[in-house]
């Protein structure tokens, strides 16, 4: 077997190799039930099983509250962008959103097709390397919609925002950081995820929603895109995507087992730590993310000289270090280490950035 | 490793061996990459020539003419009911439905949602067990909808509906019976299939539509749910499941070394032939589908004693015969035999089912 190289992919992403190791057992045949994880219908009590061990994983390792349902959907964060404002946000109402980076801006695109969107905060002026502390929210906004991690720009929020009308319900577009800390989920409304970084395969989304959200969604809209018709059907109103949805089970389990959100945070700390440790003392290689707003999940950074850049990123990918390049608006480098990247190849990565910086 | 047993789910549904074979060993690792199949960055080229090839095989299979695209997407069949109403539908145009089991019954109600539906026949007054033959259209229907393969009844056309107006485009929910035979695209305005009987896993949709449609969709949608934003981006506005579309590639794969569509159909004939000859022959089985309407993929029949079917049920599922079991509305049993179902489990079935009737 070709030897495992260190993915710093933004999404799709690096998955446990333990995780990956036991779904290759199950593909011809889920247990010993003689038919592949793939091939079983989702009615049958194997595949029912392993959609309940991932809800009831889920629900322990981020404390969710008996009155928040957590759904596993298809279309991606994208799809999510567009469900929110057609469910909750009518047209003489406004919904609130923070914009810390490209994928806000999208979500905001969405909400103006169905009501007004008021900007909290905008980080566009320094090209998003930063999370805004100053934030003006509308009088009674619907909702406020934030970004806890900004992918391409590699910042997180250190915590909630907060400061707006006790009407509004927040959300959250926790995809490129979900379950990487402690969360409290009954300050929220919705927190939804792509599965791609921190959780599993691409084409499955995570949604965890309030009950009282559930209800109040428009019931105009077609079946697939009301939040009621897949809470009222444990995600299986039509049929779901049982791969992503088992190698999400496979992924809780190897979160519970390496200590829970709580040992996500620690080992997080400790990787993004080092890895910006080094950036700050290179003489070469420079963090572009303000310092209070650095990312655990994508450590963006650059040399300065987009020469020096190209030939980093050549030498890195000849040598087993693969999806480095930073994404076009940034330029430069970018090391996604979500959950599942090793620490090894937190320490290989600096190290050879050291040999290259000597030889520089 | 365990034995394979006989599955005979109606989807997620059994997939080539060989085809699971390989994916197993390109989990942790695609080819000689160092990333595993579902590690890989959609942007990435390794991913993006295993998407070209799904293209392109797809294309070859079936013929597919240069003015059709052939998309990627995420949410069902059933995201399909809903987005060929909200893009084609205004709320004074008519929509002709031929109604063939429940889930033409399902599209019929997305539709009603956006515009108005005209039922052009409809074979519920026999619990939907044939294909009508007797069709009225209405006048000037923007497109006319069809179901191709009726899952849950086992039935399914014989060829396209004809004879409405030259301005309507056809439209296919060939979830069920997608590439078990060769098919001219250049008769329809869409083709729509969930993977998960004839083509892959669950989670990916095929979705062939005429570059026309592309154009005249509603643009005020969502970007996800306009056809154009995935045509414009090959399928990749967003995260696409990439692992789904990876494997309906070595499907394709699988079914182009085995034939083509006319190989799969030849094949098809002889498996469904034998089943409904025995059926035909039995004393104890009847098949629920009238003859001139059978179809390939799933085939349904009855011991007409309910507690017979049980024991049936019940033996057969200790002998290695699985998910046999009807779907409610119908009752009895149903053996779906996709593309992908091996011919020996139809003989092995035929035999535990002639050792069954001998002995009850
Ligand atoms: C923060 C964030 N939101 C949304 C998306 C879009 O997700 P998807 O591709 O699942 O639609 C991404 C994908 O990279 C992301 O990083
Ligand atoms: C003919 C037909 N159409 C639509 C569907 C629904 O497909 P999905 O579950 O992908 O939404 C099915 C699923 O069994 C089907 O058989
Ligand atoms: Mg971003
Ligand atoms: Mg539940
Ligand atoms: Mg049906
Ligand atoms: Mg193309």
């Amino acid at each position: 077997m070709t030897d495992r190289i260190w993915n710093f992919s933004a999404g799709p992403a690096v998955l446990p190799e333990s995780v990956l190791e036991e779904a290759r057992e199950n593909l011809l045949s889920l247990g010993d039930t003689g038919v592949g994880i793939c091939e079983h219908s989702h009615r049958g009590k194997p595949f029912v099983a392993v959609a309940e061990e991932a809800e009831a994983l889920c629900r322990e390792l981020a404390g969710i509250p008996d009155n928040y349902k957590v759904l596993f959907l298809q279309g991606g964060a994208s799809t999510q962008f567009g469900m929110i404002p057609m469910n909750f946000l009518a047209k003489d109402q406004t919904a609130d959103y923070l914009v810390t980076g490209s994928w806000s801006k999208k979500a905001v695109k969405e909400a103006k097709l169905f009501g007004n969107v008021h900007t909290v905060c905008s980080s566009e002026d320094k090209n998003f390397n930063y999370i805004p502390t100053d934030k003006t929210y509308s009088d009674s906004p619907r909702y406020v919609h934030f970004t806890s991690n900004n992918t391409i720009y590699g910042t997180q929020f250190a915590s909630e925002p907060a400061g707006f009308s006790n009407e509004a319900f927040l959300v959250n577009d926790s995809s490129s950081d979900i379950f990487c800390r402690p969360i409290d989920v009954s300050k929220y409304g919705i927190i939804y995820a792509g599965a791609q970084k921190n959780l599993g395969p691409s084409g499955v989304t995570l949604v965890i929603i309030r009950d009282d959200l559930v209800e109040q969604g428009n019931s105009e809209l077609t079946s697939m895109l009301q939040y009621r018709t897949h809470a009222a059907s444990d995600s299986m109103y039509n049929t779901p995507p049982t791969f992503g949805i088992y190698l999400m089970m496979l992924v809780f389990r190897w979160i519970k087992a390496n200590g829970g959100l709580a040992g996500m945070h620690e080992r997080n700390k400790a990787k993004a730590g080092k890895l910006y440790e080094y950036l700050d003392s290179s003489s070469l290689f420079q963090p572009t993310a303000d310092k209070a707003s650095r990312s655990l999940m994508n450590v963006c950074f650059v040399t300065g000289d987009a020469d020096k850049d190209a030939a980093f990123l050549k030498k890195a990918d000849a040598e087993g270090f693969s999806a480095l390049k930073g994404h076009r608006s940034v330029g430069g480098m970018r090391a996604s280490i979500y959950n599942a990247f090793p620490s090894e190849g937190v320490d290989a990565l600096i190290s050879f950035m050291k040999d290259f910086e000597a030889t520089a």
